[in-house]
């Protein structure tokens, strides 16, 4: 924590050195290398002065890294459609309006004093503690529509005071017994990719360190004959799929934050992947977790099954980091598969795609790896916004369109996208193809192919980018999830989709659009997942602009609740989730939580604020 | 609870008409007819007198209905065998030992005085309040070796002082407010098949009322598009299946105990049914849970998954009555299969058989129903003691035997059995047989056809009536089990079996007798279920038997424990396996479940003594 230089002419050139490695290392991809690096040379900044250099290539202001982008190159109907949609005004088009660069923000200072602060450092080494800018910055927010509104206006009241990479648990349990000392809040960051504010540090008096699990990134053992895997918490999906690869195996977690995400921030949040129809969600992966609590280390036992109580690992699957940190987790592994086969399938209608879907789901001769159907309007955007050259858009142009329409088909105006894929090996992935194909044939259906399949594939990672090129040109734009049992489906749908809608329209974002889709389901039931997009109000006040979203979010989950839907499938609670959590477990159920977290955390130093409603006191 | 009686002659007329009514009711199988019936009749008792007649014909003092039993006729190898390998003495084959009968017990009488009862007969209704003997023998225990070594010898120390049977939730949520008002606890009663003490009272001063479920046995609703259903806590394995089967559904759901076991008891257990490699286990069939406890309702959301938090649904299962009382869930269930293919395969070896095993639980082809691998001793227990012109004895039968031993098998001496049964439509049933046989080939087997199935089918809820005969005969028998990764598995078989045999013989049990199955298994691990059989010891006093148990328990549970296994897979925790669970969970672990505990029932009414361990005053 250095700020001591000698500004010499050997440093200088020392500095030139290093600053031509980080710009190497910032076309390296992993947020995870750079991580390592800055490690690396920030430690170096005791002796040659590199301390306030900005070596990251992350995107602090939205989504991924700087090098990284959603193109509309060779989307020429993506601006005029948007427009007619959203009726978005055209110098909004014209004008994108940037992020505050990292100089204009006015950060609070760190409230840690010298010896509070050499304390920290003597227990977790110099290289594990950061008090700069960029790192307070970049572990401010998770990345919610209103988390990139708020850091794109530089709008930050309540940073970390400091952010740690601890090395291992020993050091997380002695952090945590050191926060609890002095009554410092403790949240537990992973990829930071959070849309429910599950990151943010608690406003007030209180200090925050931010616990960052970077270093946290092995995969640990590999248990071949059984199919576990023992894997640290900070690895993101690029290093868990990695590590897992070189053996051949995969987890089969692929949540659309994938490449910055971790295995902990799935954990907590009871993440679903895009084949989750495949390999699980996270709580069916997980055989056992490892969580440092401040009052000691919680181990589940590595079986298949207990009966002993309780689930002890399901009460930790969700815990959201306010019961303690995960460090590592037994995971459910997978062989690579062979082949992966996904294709597209068109539907006349939601309701034939749903009837399909449900079948698909039901029969016990399929496995499939992933189904994916998007409703109308998510159909016609694909189509519409998607690339000329690639994937649905090529479906509209000339023949294709008269066949389509012919069949009674229309991608931009009733019809829906069907992805269904299976992996495994190539004579089983056929048969499954040819059992599957019966069963859309049931519902009339038209067979698209392998290329919308790989379009797919191509672009899964990439929405998020887009996100923060609609920011920058005035739209709000969110998702949000649930889930239902299939009987409730249809009517769970209509009502949130309306209560967006409307809401839109009456906080001033023009008519809005909807669009959704079902991508993760079971035998019994299946997810709604919906992008919403609207007008952000003229404002450039981000507390506005959040009160705008504010109250688009309340609509809609009141609908859902009202509709007999979850609260959230995948996303977790958050802080945004908190006012309905009582309407969703019951007020016992509240109070079961509570007195988990009482347990577990009797200082309320674990991420304070999340999960759980302020108590009421009596 | 009168017992004013006009003694006319018209009531002895109507006496003998119902205890006709009563003899024919006998007959009926199931024990919930019974009670309906005892309800109806004993309501008449304020006119007529019937107040003392014993019209139950369960086996109060063993297993099941006293018209049933495990016969021994063709079966003449029975005893030979199991007294050579047992070392059991000639006269106790010779001399069969009954249990005391229902008049040598003497019980202590309810402590409940004339105004309580009163209170509680104006709360429930006087048709679902007993005091009578009968009632609470039959309450007393449940069905472990050690359960009925003591009720066999009559030795009930603390008997429920009153069994109810509320008719509703309402009168659950009322009996609870008027228990706790009363610091009276409340032991809820399913089939009272616990083998673990999950339903005995806690001895003491504090009276006891067991609340048996037995008048909430219906299914609610079927939603056949969902597949899904609600179904009442105190429904039998006969109801719910008679139930479902008329709507043309299945809940898969077959332990054991099936036939007198409900729904509240396989979910507040985390039961496995026979059936789970197939269906799941309980826990995977559950969706929602209302659950009443002393503080208010629980009812989770009915949605095949949520984010929402930890799981509200998994904190409730496997809470064995001391969180609360289980009065519904909405269950998931299937269509009844068009066919049920099961048949036997023979291995050469333990070792060869789990290969299989595990091949065909990670194949993506296969979905089996049923896979059971029986270990050479029990696959030689059924070889030997199974019917003469049934089964498996006719393998070892003349031609068979040259067969089997020509190439290399011995049922007796080394082989084990796989059972392996597919449910589906007979087509797909038999291609997942060619793709099964393919897998087991690869491990040398002999398939032994459906008979081998079938015998197994027919005999399945059989085995507990032989724990009778063989208690009445001086053998102490007993089952226990647990669940670890495949890897570890063969360590932990050998570990376990070797402590069970070793404190077999060092308590006097002589050489003892162990056998084992895996019967549920999942593609990362599987259960292990052994039967360990010894003579008894030799003194009548129910407690010295009790304590040679125990020592055979305890080495075994440390075996399993050391050796990596869980505590419990499918049994649950109980009185007996609560000196092991915070080696199980950890100390954070109980802290954790005791909160939950103190939210759900602060003044400790639920099930006293049952899951926790008594909390250590400070």
């Amino acid at each position: 924590m250095g700020e001591e230089s000698g500004r010499s002419r050997d440093f200088a050139i020392a500095q030139d050195t290093l600053r031509g490695k980080i710009r190497d290392l910032e076309i390296a991809a992993t947020k995870r290398e750079l991580l390592f690096y800055r490690h690396f040379f920030r430690h170096q900044t005791w002796d040659i002065g590199l301390e306030t250099m900005d070596t990251s290539n992350l995107r602090w202001w939205g989504w991924g890294t700087q090098d990284q982008d959603f193109s509309l190159e060779g989307r020429p109907a993506f601006w005029p459609t948007l427009q007619e949609w959203l009726a978005l005004p055209r110098e909004a088009i014209e004008r994108e309006t940037p992020p505050v660069s990292l100089e204009e923000i006015s950060l609070r200072p760190p409230r840690l004093d010298d010896p509070v602060l050499a304390s920290l450092c003597k227990l977790l080494g110099d290289e594990a503690v950061y008090t700069d800018k960029l790192s307070r910055v970049e572990h401010a927010y998770g990345k919610s529509y209103c988390d990139l509104v708020r850091i794109r206006a530089g709008h930050i009241p309540a940073p970390p005071d400091v952010v740690v990479y601890p090395a291992d648990q020993g050091h997380i349990a002695s952090l945590l017994a050191w926060a609890a000392d002095r009554d410092i809040a403790v949240v537990p960051f992973g990829g930071g990719s959070s849309v429910l504010g599950g990151v943010e540090p608690a406003p007030g008096d209180r200090l925050t360190i931010t616990l960052d699990l970077a270093r946290l990134d092995r995969v640990l053992a590999v248990d071949s004959v059984s199919r576990t895997a023992r894997i640290q918490a900070g690895a993101t999906g690029p290093e868990v799929e990695a590590q897992l690869n070189a053996q051949g195996f995969t987890l089969g977690h692929f949540p659309q934050s994938f490449e910055f995400s971790t295995l902990g921030g799935w954990i907590v949040t009871r993440s679903a992947g895009q084949n989750s129809i495949g390999y699980g969600k996270i709580e069916h992966m997980a055989q056992a977790v490892r969580v440092v609590t401040p009052v000691g280390i919680v181990e589940t036992k590595d079986t298949p099954a207990s009966a002993a109580g309780p689930s002890m690992l399901q009460l930790l699957l969700g815990s959201e980091g306010a019961y303690g940190v995960v460090t590592e987790a037994t995971m459910r592994i997978h062989p690579l598969p062979e082949v992966q086969d996904y294709r597209g399938i068109l539907f006349h209608s939601l309701v034939d795609g749903i009837a399909a879907f449900r079948d698909l789901m039901q029969s016990k001769r399929l496995r499939p790896a992933l189904i994916r159907l998007s409703d109308a309007p998510e159909t016609a955007a694909q189509t519409v916004m998607s690339h000329e050259h690639r994937g649905l858009r090529r479906l509209t142009d000339a023949l294709a369109e008269r066949y389509l329409s012919a069949r009674g088909y229309d991608p931009t105006n009733g019809s829906t996208l069907l992805l269904l894929g299976f992996d495994g090996d190539s004579k089983w992935v056929s048969q499954q193809w040819s059992a599957a194909l019966e069963i859309c044939g049931d519902h009339r259906c038209l067979s698209l192919g392998q290329a919308v399949g790989r379009a797919w594939m191509r672009d899964r990672y990439a929405q998020p980018y887009l996100r923060d090129t609609l920011l920058g040109h005035g739209v709000m734009v969110d998702t949000l999830e649930t889930a239902t049992t299939w009987s409730n489906l249809m009517h769970l749908y209509e009502v949130m989709v309306a209560a967006m809608k409307g809401t839109i329209s009456t906080t001033g974002g023009g008519p809005g659009y909807v669009m959704t889709h079902i991508s993760h389901a079971y035998p019994h039931g299946a997810s709604l997942y919906s992008t919403f997009l609207g007008c952000q109000v003229d404002d450039p006040d981000p507390l506005v602009r959040q009160a705008q979203w504010r109250a688009v979010k309340q609509s809609a989950t009141e609908a859902i609740l009202t509709a007999g839907g979850t609260l959230t499938h995948h996303h977790g609670i958050g802080r945004d989730h908190i006012p309905w959590l009582e309407q969703e477990i019951g007020r016992v159920g509240v109070r079961a939580l509570r007195s988990l977290k009482q347990t577990f955390d009797p200082d309320d130093i674990m991420n304070p604020g999340i999960l759980l409603p302020p108590e009421k006191r009596a």
